[in-house]
């Protein structure tokens, strides 16, 4: 049975080795926390991208497309309360100069990490003597122009739903929609995470994946389990995590933001414990109805039903995107101690991606490097990424590598071309999983995986 | 005729009044040169994205995806030069106190911008004494962590292109791909500019879409020409922009950056003005060399074939994904003044964009709000959502109004539902184009679709 730890390192490594996921900047020494997408990562990611987009925006008459700047009007963020409130509390040693989360030191002293109270607490590296709790804001800061005064002063957003709210006018003029009607977008945010960590979960920017879903306020309750649903269908039916794996925790009232009526945190089991991967809110009218009072906007929705002006309610369903990233390679990475190949410092490791989310779908092997088989296997490559299938052509090692080298990276088949092809116009077609082999006819193979794709 | 501001005006007002791009941070008075893309705008900048993305990247088996954090290691913009360079010119006026580019001063008075002498010149507005030149980085400063200090000091990129570059060696050991490799991002870039300006333009956020294309240094003069013709390929073949408005630019020795061996600038014909939408640029091995310079890592490739070590040389092909989207909606916004229904402000407009790249491809419109024609027209728009073809479904107005709605945001086929439907299970399907009005049956409309849109 292999540990957590274990299984983690397996998965870092195998990441980076791959073209999965790099320590960012690390020709300079690496860089705090920040990392690269390689080719197979990017892919990855992009196809989650796509068929969430798909799914949740284009396959859906009520949701909609918006992309708002990163860096918005600072009073923006004033009216939402990020400004003020969105911030952890930080205390120093004044001795040895470490620093501390103080709702962290409370948890570890088994009291409310709700209520900070540090008196009479030591520090506890070295017992000295902590500094007041200080008050730190996790939104980045940037300066407008050339001087860098207060009246400059910009954010990058620690959120994407900021900006959905403050075009909420513009969108609910333009478009003359009926609620239900959802805002959706994917983009950047940024936070400046003390504690960040455990590799692509907590970054200091991060894509996340956010609907704010406008509806009449009755009708709040029934969205927010319409939404439910739908999170437990992406995640059981398209990211294919075991049900075992997630966890719908239901936030108490006592636990969650005063503005909120109903929260569920999505948690994964993550090899280094269980963590948010989502959420899901009923944030009533707090949103709109702050940036009503301090825009002195009428952000208010008239129903042509009822002829009543009301600001809508908003169910808020977020998708964290690097951590279903990792969720996903988490998941599905199998790793079979007993099978390591001989030499090797590793053990044998198959990605069992669900198809749809790999990030090459065909490998074309040759199963020698001679003209003919070339020439045979390189259309067939062409043909299938013409078709928009993301295939790879790959003709550099022992054959025994080149399928190590695919199972690796998720692709669910590879393709080889050996010399009964050039008479019989046929493909061996190997199973990732099943590792079953079947002859298809070449004219046939683009149908056979167009098939298997959908 | 319409004069070009009054064109730009209009086209700003439609692409405000039907949801395509908004000013952003509206309802807080706005905020510098900032944008929102509402549903039709994100929807087209996406087809964009995605055409460029499957054309270059998942259609070749050279290029490979990838994606860079906005925030690397400071460092990585101290070996690009772009801490030290990548700075705009700036004078004062002591009197007055108005701000000027030192380089547009010097072009004004008709001398050479890149040699700055203002001895003798005195502040065009109102003749004070001018202060000296000082260079102002144009890439916006944060601070990691608690403390704002020098220390904690980092930017973010001015360009994706950065990020490949650190990320190369990665890359290369990772993939183990011979030459010719291509990297590709999509994403954020941020500068700080003085003077942003023209609508989405200049902007101090934007999208880049950017290819590092690592080649032998022999082959980089053809592999320039390769990627020319594929720029105008993609301007001529999937833009549809009018030859007559694009201009290639030939930049000479003098005025191209010293480490470039060949730059092209693609140049459109904005209603303001001819302005770069596209560059391309054979950096030779400026890049790596400085990177290994400064980072002491071996970036060299080993040829498989000679054996031989060396430094590719890259071209690099940029396309401004914002600037795209003006491009597009700039050449195929069809203004007709003659054609004003009587009693609308505005000339009418349709904007006849190439199908792929229209935010909506296929509206259906009930002819009335009848509950047998709704219950008809309602399935058939499911229907064509299901299989991933953007479609609206309208029953809000009168049919003049609701197809005059669809034109201006570019659908190309409008299909209406009326009583004969009902009795032949046939629909009307409307060209935006050509106005022409064709039957077709129920059960062929998604075939008759998925045709055109290939």
């Amino acid at each position: 049975m292999i540990q957590p730890e274990t299984r983690m390192e397996l998965l870092v490594s195998l990441a980076k080795r791959r073209g999965f996921i790099y320590p960012g900047s690390e020709i300079y020494g690496g860089f705090a926390n920040s990392w690269d997408y390689g080719p197979y990562g990017s892919e990855l990611k992009r196809n989650i991208r796509d068929i969430w987009w798909k799914r949740f925006v284009t396959g859906r008459q009520d949701v909609y497309a918006i992309e708002t700047p990163i860096i918005m009007n600072p009073k923006a963020w004033e009216a939402s309360g990020h400004l003020e409130t969105f911030s952890d509390p930080l205390v120093d040693c004044k001795r040895c100069r470490k620093r501390f989360r103080a709702d962290h030191l409370m948890e570890q002293l088994g009291r409310d990490p709700a209520a900070i109270d540090l008196t009479g607490v030591n520090c506890p590296e070295c017992g000295g003597e902590l500094t007041d709790v200080r008050h730190f804001n996790l939104m980045f800061k940037t300066f407008i122009g050339v001087t860098e005064d207060e009246s400059n002063v910009a954010y990058l957003r620690p959120e994407t739903a900021g900006g959905m709210f403050v075009a909420w006018k513009n969108v609910r003029d333009s478009l003359h929609k009926r609620l239900p009607l959802g805002l959706a977008q994917i983009g950047k945010a940024f936070r400046n995470e003390i504690t960040p960590g455990n590799y692509i979960f907590r970054t200091r920017e991060f894509d996340q994946m956010e609907i704010e879903y406008f509806v009449k306020p009755e009708d709040a309750p029934q969205a927010f389990e319409m939404w439910l649903g739908e999170m437990k269908r992406w995640c059981e039916e398209v990211l294919k995590l075991r049900p075992a794996n997630t966890e719908y925790v239901e936030i108490s009232e006592e636990e969650r933001a005063f503005y909120s009526a109903r929260t569920i945190d999505v948690e994964y089991q993550y090899p280094f414990g269980q963590k948010e991967l989502y959420g899901l809110a009923n944030r009533t009218d707090y949103d709109l109805s702050r940036h009503q009072e301090v825009s002195k906007e009428d952000l208010r929705y008239l129903d042509p039903e009822t002829n009543e002006r009301y600001i809508p309610y908003v169910i808020e369903p977020t998708w964290g995107l690097d951590r279903t990233v990792l969720a996903v390679l988490a998941e599905h990475i199998d790793i079979d101690e007993a099978d390591s190949v001989s030499g090797d410092k590793e053990p044998r490791m198959v990605l069992r991606l669900p198809p749809i989310l790999a990030p090459v779908k065909v490998a074309i092997l040759p199963l020698q490097k001679k003209d003919d088989l070339v020439g045979m296997a390189a259309p067939l490559a062409a043909m299938l990424r013409e078709a928009g299938i993301a295939t790879e052509y790959d003709t550099s090692a022992s054959i025994g590598k080149r399928y190590r080298r695919q199972d690796e990276i998720g692709t669910p088949w590879c393709i080889t071309v050996d010399q009964d092809s050039l008479t019989d116009q046929q493909v061996t077609i190997r199973d990732r999983d099943t590792m079953e082999q079947v002859r298809v006819s070449v004219a046939d193979v683009r149908a056979w995986v167009e098939e298997r794709l959908k």
